[in-house]
């Protein structure tokens, strides 16, 4: 049978195991980069046979024979925000754990381009799909009809097709309001996201309960889209606000970056002039002035849990999981910490 | 011809394009989302075909008919990093505008990850590779020997074997400390980063060349690696140093944002008792505190050279394409502008 790859495999790995006096599956290991570790001198005369041959292995072959890409597709609205750089890079790292490569898009939060990374991946056959919807009941038809195992991120609510993988947002926000609360502050506002959601927004729900257990009346709430630009407005209007808060719970450490921006521009102290919590606690909320206090969203544990429900297909979970939220202390709010 | 696919292809594009009343060119458009543009109510027709008839396109068959897997393959740190966010996001881009979608890799800045990235990535055959190599003369042979199209991202000195794309470190450096010397700061430090790199440090020189200029002596190297970490462990010996520099430039913005959380940990205020210049001028950079004066990399045009390198073969560049970079002055320097 000979098929036509554009640039036919004539040598073939039986070639380079004989040129390289090893068995064909230490080739294969070496080309794969495992699962099973080879020598470093064993590698180099694998890698030497490779080049004096000029083996190329087929990778288009393989998935034909194998059913499977090894690939996961993941689709996020973008890495300029903390959480989802974080996220992405825990999900690439557990998908190369397994020998899966990741292909990476982002939706800039619109839903047309989401819809078409979606179908893209797809047809590009990955054998696992992440998505972080910017809807609530993302459309979904093309997804299950390709029988591709698939997972939600970024998501609390259960969704009725998929499993999912998320935090308690109002469980975290709740958490993060009582803190304020323990300080002494009572106006304390809400800066909120901008989704496509219909469902009511679970951090409000959660900022709105704790104040209410608490007998305070619920402070100014600012909309804003999960940006560090969508941040800084919102944090603008704080600033000019007649009733000002003297605390602000911040629905996510891109929005509390640019929130804190504008507070300095505004020329106010935080935490003296207003203190803040935020949520997410990435890797960027211990480096902005002061350093954050936020609700931490375990990215590595999301990541895993992800990409286990799309691989480990028999032990896994195919429920909606979702994960606690801790409390970071830092500066922001009032505690003044060592570090 | 019976291949086994693990999953047989039964139904075939003909069958959908029968069901839709449309050509099978149309169902390709609809199924690659391009290249060519489909109306919606044709596009919901295919998609309604797709679905009843339960067809899977098999992009591994189609990769082999094409010779081409329709992908490329990206080596970068990491994308906790903000510059190689934005310019891992601009690549991501320029792909997709050619129909390509982006496998994504992190090396943690470790050679080890980085060849086993790449050697993954050929074996996927990817239609290019772009590569941000932790080396100055990264070991090139099996990507020179498998044939495939390959850039070197992030380089500002031409490599013998392929095309990469860069800035002009030393002349930025220059143009930065420049600035600082216009201010009139005299004693200017520099933070540098840590490479695997056997050539002198571009910036290094920029910043020493500019100072020699103006007849001004070299102020203090801090050494570091390119987070946010290190930059923050240079900040801190900054604020320590016995003949404290009254500037600095810092070699990036990851850097810079940990330089200015150890100044103000340390009770020091920027631009008044230390004034910094930054590298990248990233996303990141305007949401400091201070806001970061900074030398900007033109991500995307920089992603659009190496992506266009790659795939428009025939007109692009295989050259060594260096970019200027641009001052963006903000507070961080003494400049007080509006924003």
């Amino acid at each position: 049978m000979t098929v036509n790859t554009g640039q036919p495999a004539r040598v073939t790995r039986k070639d380079v195991a004989r040129y390289a006096g090893v068995s064909t599956a230490v080739v294969s290991y070496v080309i794969n980069a495992g699962p099973k570790k080879v020598a470093p001198g064993t590698e180099a005369k694998v890698l030497d046979a490779i080049q004096v041959l000029g083996y190329r292995p087929n990778a288009a072959a393989r998935a034909l024979k194998l059913g499977s890409t090894e690939m996961l597709g993941l689709v996020i609205p973008g890495n300029t925000n903390p959480f989802f750089a974080e996220l992405s890079e825990a999900i690439e790292q557990a998908a190369n754990e397994r020998g899966y490569a990741l292909l990476l898009t982002s939706s800039d939060g619109a839903t047309s381009k989401e819809r078409k990374h979606v179908r893209n991946l797809l047809s590009r056959q990955v054998d696992g799909l992440l998505l972080t919807s910017v809807e609530d009941e993302p459309y979904l038809d093309d997804v299950i009809a390709s029988g591709i195992p698939a997972v939600l991120l970024n998501r609390y609510q259960p969704s009725e097709h998929l499993p999912s993988v998320g935090v308690d947002l109002a469980e975290g926000a709740r958490a993060a309001v009582e803190h304020l609360i323990w300080h002494g502050y009572e106006n304390i506002g809400l800066v909120k996201g901008i989704s496509a959601s219909r469902i009511p927004d679970e951090r409000e729900e959660g900022w709105a309960s704790a104040l209410t257990k608490a007998g305070l009346r619920e402070g100014q709430i600012f909309t804003s889209t999960f940006s560090m630009e969508g941040g800084y407005r919102a944090g603008q209007r704080i600033a000019a606000a007649r009733d000002r808060p003297t605390a602000v719970f911040v629905s996510s450490d891109a929005q509390a970056v640019g929130v804190l921006r504008a507070l300095h521009e505004a020329g106010l102290q935080v935490p003296q002039d207003i203190a803040l919590v935020s949520f997410d606690a990435s890797f960027q909320s211990a480096f902005t002035w002061p350093a954050l206090t936020a609700m931490h969203q375990p990215t590595e544990q999301m990541a895993e849990a992800a990409v286990s429900a799309l691989l480990d297909r028999e032990t896994a979970s195919t429920e909606n999981m979702v994960f606690p939220t801790d409390l970071v202390v830092r500066r922001s709010c009032g505690c003044l910490p060592e570090s």
